[in-house]
Order: C-alpha cells, then structure tokens, then sequence
C-alpha cells in the first residue's frame, strides 16, 4: 500500500492523512457495529462482542507493557505506564479490564468462562495477537501510531453508550461502566500519541510507516467484526469450538 | 478446551482422537470450500481464494524453516529439511510456492499483484501469521503436532482438483499442477509427523497438548474461509484495502 515515491507532508498534512485512514476505515463504519449501535441485535449476539471483545482488552496492557519495556526514557515510560494503570487498575475490581467483566457479567455471561477464552473466535485471538506482534517487532514510532485509533473513539463511545441504552433493556448504566472513564482516558493518550508521531515522523519513509501503521491497527479492529458478523449475525455460521449462544456459560 | 483430568491413552487412541479432530474441524467441511469444489464459485471468487491462499503457501517455508532452527538432531533437521525444499524448490520457477503461483497466473492474477500481498485480506494474513508464530513459542511436540493437518489433506486435494476440472472452465490441469505433487508429499510428511507424536506424546499433559495443537491448526485453515466467505460471497463485504475483483491487478 505504501507509494513508491511518498513526498513529505507537513505536520498538519500527516495528521490529516491519519484523520483521512480513520474516517475511511475506522470500525464504527463496520455493518456490525451499525447493527450493535442501532438495536438490531440479539442479546446472544451483544454477548458474543462482549465475549471476544473481552480478549482485546484483557490484551491491551500485555500490548502496552511490551511497548513500555523498549521505550527508551523514563518521561516516555511515564506516559506509558499510565495506560497499563487505567486497564488494571489499583486494586482487584478496578481498571477497565475489571469494567469490561462488568458488562460481560451483566450481559449473562459467567466470568470465568469469559476469563477462559474457551469460546473465543479463533478471528479474534489471531487478530488481537498480531496487535501485540506488531507493537513488539516494528520501530517504536510505528508501535506508537497504531495506537493513533483512540483520535476516533470518543465518537464512538458516545454513539454505543447511547445508542445501547436506548435499544437494548438487557443494558443498563452501571453494565456499561467501561465506557465512561474511556471518554477522557482516550483523547488524553490520542493527544500525546499523535503529538509524538508529529514530532518524529519527519521523512517520507517514516511517515509512510506511521501511516501504514494505523491501517493495520483498523485492520485489526474491523476484522475483529467481520469475524463476529459472520459468526453470529444471520446465516450464523459458529467455527467449530467457539461460543454457542444459550449454552451453560450463558445465562 | 482441555479436560482437566485428561487421561493417559495408548497410541492408537491417540491416534483415533486426532483423526476424530480432522473429522469435525478440518476445513473440507466448510461452506466456502463445499462451494469451491463443487462449482459454485465465480472467477472472481476462486481469484480471492488462491490470492489469499497464496501467503498462506508463501509462509510455510518460513513456518518450516522456524522449526528447522529449533529442531535437536540432524535425523529431525533432514526430515523437516524436505518440507522446505518441497516448497522452495532447486531452482527458480521449481517448487510449491512456484506452483501455486502458475495457479494464481492461470486465474489471471498479475503475480506483481499476488506477490506484494496488497490484496491480502488481513484475517488471512493474522491466522498465517498466528501459525508461525505458534511453531516459534510452543514446544517442539506441538510444533509437530500442529503440521497433522496434511493426514486429511490429500481427500481434500483429490476432491478439489476434479471438482474445480469439472466445473470452472478456466482452470486447467497445468493451472492445478501444484497440488498433484502434494498427493505424494504430505502423506510421506504426515506419516513422519504422526510417528513423532504418537512416540512423543507419552503423558496425558502431552497428549491433549497435541490435540489441542491439531485444534488450533484446524482453526487457521477455517478461519481463513470464514474471512474469504464474508468477504467474497454475497453479500460479499470486502474490507478495506483488500483485493476488489475487476480491478486492475485481475485480467
């Protein structure tokens, strides 16, 4: 994808270009998240996102501890380590990971079949680990803008909190606890990302890189939904092993 | 997915469990190769299955040559060493990645195009991905184990190569030539292969480490049909970036 003859873009140019990859390819234009938003799914089918969606975020601070372990200075650390303290949280019981058991549990789903990952789709482990793949083996401002996807998901937060409480009775304030923190943590980490990659993506090659990088990161995420689509929204087609809706693990 | 109280089997129930596995996970009973096979499929969707597959072919060597590096004995190394050479071949234009390439070229794919993976969807290229990785992290048993897939693939090679002769009239025996050397190959490989883990696996942790192996491989095969089927298929939903047919890089 990457030209073979890039020129060099301005700041301002770079940063439009990634505006341009997240309004083209960014999963909130996904049929499946549509869906999710617009009250046309099931419960059964809520719980099958919440339950795979679950290993991505149970992932993000392994992600983010692998990019933490080759950052270069204690400033860069600091930021850093702040994401790994907002997914873990202080204490049993808190951090976003423990939020996100919330909403599976308040979906139905017990936890320790969530925490299991019996049921994942085979689609969303290959995806979430290429993420941790990709953060571990490419340069660290590549790791850095992949990250640059939180510059959209305030707008989406917003659309799934409401659009979720609206259509859905089985959701309630308190399952979707996740998302609130998410609204300032989000913009406060896209600023410094997307800072740091405006400052250090200064020739054409990188800036290329950086950009190839956030394609790949919304790669990763609309794959996740192209997979729960095909899987569980009509004709379902569940790969062998992975959730059946209404079985034990689901209330 | 593993019983927590696995007990000890003999070889041949070993054995039995693996090719239970292939029965219910092996991807010959997908809805997308059922439709391959029996002609279901439009040129353009046979294209998007040999694109995508290409990368898969394209990185066995590598997945081969990640447990060559790790194997312990020249006995083991020469053995594994074959599976390289079966793909790499002796000299250019020879070997399986070449072959496949004939198909692709016969299906009127520009191999600039093919090569450069640029139309690759990404859940096909995280599953090929995962199976290397896999190869790399996992122990050597399982590393083994998770190759068994060829104990079913020549059916699948037999049943493929008459059904796409049958039914598609622009594919050929010369467009097939890959897969009539793979009849010979992956019985000699898999039989090696199936000797290791049934001398190998001699504990019930090991066993089910193997079955579970053998589990994972059938996942990537199917889930690079279930991301094939969503995308290529109707209503076909192709991603963004990934291969479009009609476009310029398919005659």
């Amino acid at each position: 994808m990457t030209a073979t003859n890039p020129t060099l873009l301005s700041a301002d140019e770079l940063e439009q270009a990634l505006r341009a990859i997240g309004a083209e390819r960014y999963h909130n234009r996904h049929p499946f998240h549509r869906a999710l938003h617009d009250g046309k799914l099931n419960r059964a089918q809520v719980q099958a996102w919440a339950l795979n969606r679950y290993y991505y975020q149970a992932r993000i601070p392994a992600k983010d501890a692998t990019l933490l372990a080759r950052l270069p200075t204690a400033e860069l650390r600091r930021e850093w380590r702040r994401r790994i303290e907002d997914h873990d949280g202080d204490a049993p019981g808190t951090g976003g990971v423990a939020r996100w058991l919330k909403l599976t549990d308040g979906l139905g789903l017990e936890e320790g079949y969530v925490t299991s990952l019996d049921g994942l789709l085979p689609a969303t482990r290959f995806a979430v680990d290429a993420y941790v793949e990709f953060v571990r083996d490419r340069s660290i401002l590549e790791a850095i803008a992949s990250s640059l996807t939180e510059l959209f998901s305030p707008t989406i937060i917003s659309e799934r909190v409401s659009g979720m409480l609206r259509h859905y009775d089985f959701v309630t304030p308190e399952t979707l606890a996740y998302f609130t923190p998410r609204l300032t943590q989000a913009p406060r980490d896209s600023d410094f990302a997307l800072a740091y990659v405006r400052e250090h993506a200064t020739t054409p090659q990188t800036q290329q890189a950086v950009l190839e990088a956030l394609r790949f990161k919304c790669s990763i995420l609309w794959s996740m939904l192209d997979a729960l689509d095909y899987a569980y929204v009509a004709p379902a087609r569940v790969p062998p092993g992975a959730f059946v809706p209404g079985t034990d693990a689901a209330r």
